[in-house]
């Protein structure tokens, strides 16, 4: 093996870690801000009903009847809407797009570790929370701490900033406001906001990402994209979730009732719970009983799975997805447990 | 608007023109080497019974039963095998992994244009035929010609190329050989062959291809991919329609019947026909009439659509994708119509 052929920079990059994906059935995973409810039923309806036949063709490259329903959803026009294999794509094409070579990929820190690992790949420096960067990520609600900006600072937020601003919106639907706004009128020459299918709509395991920003900078995005980037099933499905917004609001519903309860829950026990406008909790056990960590470790053993971060700023806390009432309150007896012992 | 926020080379990008994807019912589309016949439908048993609670949850980020099936396809070892969101992304994510800024990337000219797409949003350069380039994208069976190199040429270019050798076999299945031995065995630790799911496997709409080669050069690629770079139903579809090596041998035999038939009847026409190994022709119509951009125009409004390279070494033949008997009849019937006005 040789490898010389492996460019310098990608030699000595260490790949992303995900949240683990347990394979046993019993599990309560808590751990990766997965929504515990199901997709609507309309997404079954059009997997059932798919026509094999189109699948011997090219989708559409620009996926045209998404887009609008995303246009019509936000409010925009549909040339500033572009759709993406996942967020995740939208985030490594805006490294392409808006950052030069020995340019700088910023973003609030903590946030989202993901944004490391992509400016790692565009092979540019990330650096915290600086406002000269070319390209600032701005999770909000922020992962993992769950904090909210509101619209008016996003907006001052905005015009700090140098470069483009990408407001990823992955929890937006949790919120009480978002920067879709923001991203939709004119004037704001450096906002895109993004929003994903993988957490209100329940489609993580689909793929479907979005992002709305001015027309020459989404125009930049679809420059650098693969020629196919989403495929025909991802559109059709998509499709079908966004046109039920009264089921995913449902959801979101459920989810917003059962973090209430849990974090009132989790405070009577002692903890510190940021209050939280997303589909999880970052939450800081009692002092003088065992620290985040060591309760990761014990809740894992019980088969329930939730998130530590290990960095300095984080490991006193543990990230605690939203599950539904039968799985939070599996978690709270075993916390209860664990901290009792 | 701020076109500042986008960084050069990609201000100065042309966006890649894929073939066109007529909208009109009553079209004979020869232009994007789909194939005419629809994939194993065990594929759309897999749709129906889609468990759409699976679609909460990320998906498998490493593909796992995917990747076993083409491990055990192709003889290799599951840790050779890496899977990208159509063969678009694996090239792209090649051009990151095997060449440095600065560097280069080669193919054959002519050869699949895209190549020239992906160098530019690399931002590094494109030279034809330079076997000292950091990467070498060698589509074999070639496009839009149809030539074939033979495994043990490639293998001798393999070793005369100096940086990664990437065997673009999008069209293999339908030649007499291939050079998944070159990239299955030791010893090659340049060669990479990549296979697509959109031809042989009639599932275009899908977004799925593979490669596999040395497992260190695949390594880099699972290290500069997106987390989840391909959706579970995308994983499911095509594990279903690998496992069916019958149906999509049929309908390559078909292919291969009208694809003589076709190349027959068109030499006797009097053009000029490359014998193809893969699932389309690349044709010169006969000197004295109509050439052939007047002939792609002239089907064009009869609706039958044809793909016509205007390039200096391309623009004096047709690519004629190979549909059904039914379809290249009416071609046929069209063609003769257009050069006896």
């Amino acid at each position: 093996m040789n490898d010389n052929l492996i460019s310098q920079s990608v030699r000595s990059l260490e790949a992303y870690v995900p949240g683990e994906q347990p394979k046993a059935k019993n599990v309560v995973k808590l751990n990766t801000n997965e929504n515990p409810y199901p997709p609507t039923p309309k997404c079954a309806k059009v997997l059932a009903s798919f026509d094999l036949d189109k699948l011997r063709r090219y989708p559409d490259p620009v996926f045209t009847k998404l887009r609008q329903a995303i246009a019509r959803l936000n409010k925009c026009r549909v040339e500033q809407v572009f759709v993406g294999n996942g967020s995740d794509e939208i985030l490594a094409l805006a490294a392409k797009a808006f950052v030069e070579d020995g340019g700088t990929i910023s973003s609030l820190d903590p946030s989202y570790s993901l944004y490391k690992t992509i400016a790692a790949i565009r092979d540019v420096e990330w650096k915290a929370d600086d406002k000269n960067a070319s390209l600032f990520l701005l999770t909000n609600p922020n992962a993992p701490t769950g904090e909210f900006m509101e619209t008016r600072n996003v907006a001052a937020f905005a015009k700090a900033v140098k470069g483009v601003l990408l407001v990823d919106e992955a929890y937006a639907d949790f919120a009480r406001e978002n920067a879709m706004p923001l991203a939709c009128a004119g004037g704001n020459e450096n906002v895109i906001v993004m929003r994903t299918f993988s957490k209100s709509y329940s489609l993580a395991g689909l793929r479907v990402g979005y992002c709305v920003g001015p027309e020459n900078l989404v125009d930049a995005l679809y420059k650098v994209k693969d020629s196919y980037n989403v495929d025909a099933i991802a559109q059709a499905v998509a499709l079908a979730a966004i046109k039920d917004q009264r089921w995913m609001r449902a959801n979101v519903a459920k989810v917003k009732r059962t973090r209430a309860a849990t974090t009132k829950k989790l405070r009577s026990l002692g903890w510190d719970v940021i209050e939280s406008e997303s589909n999880f909790l970052f939450a800081r056990p009692p002092a003088g009983g065992p620290g985040a960590e060591e309760i990761f470790l014990a809740l894992k053993k019980r088969n329930i799975f939730v998130r530590y971060f290990s960095g300095p700023k984080t490991r006193d806390r543990l990230r605690i997805t939203i599950g539904t009432p039968e799985q939070m309150q599996k978690l709270l007896s075993a916390i209860t447990e664990t901290t009792n012992k």
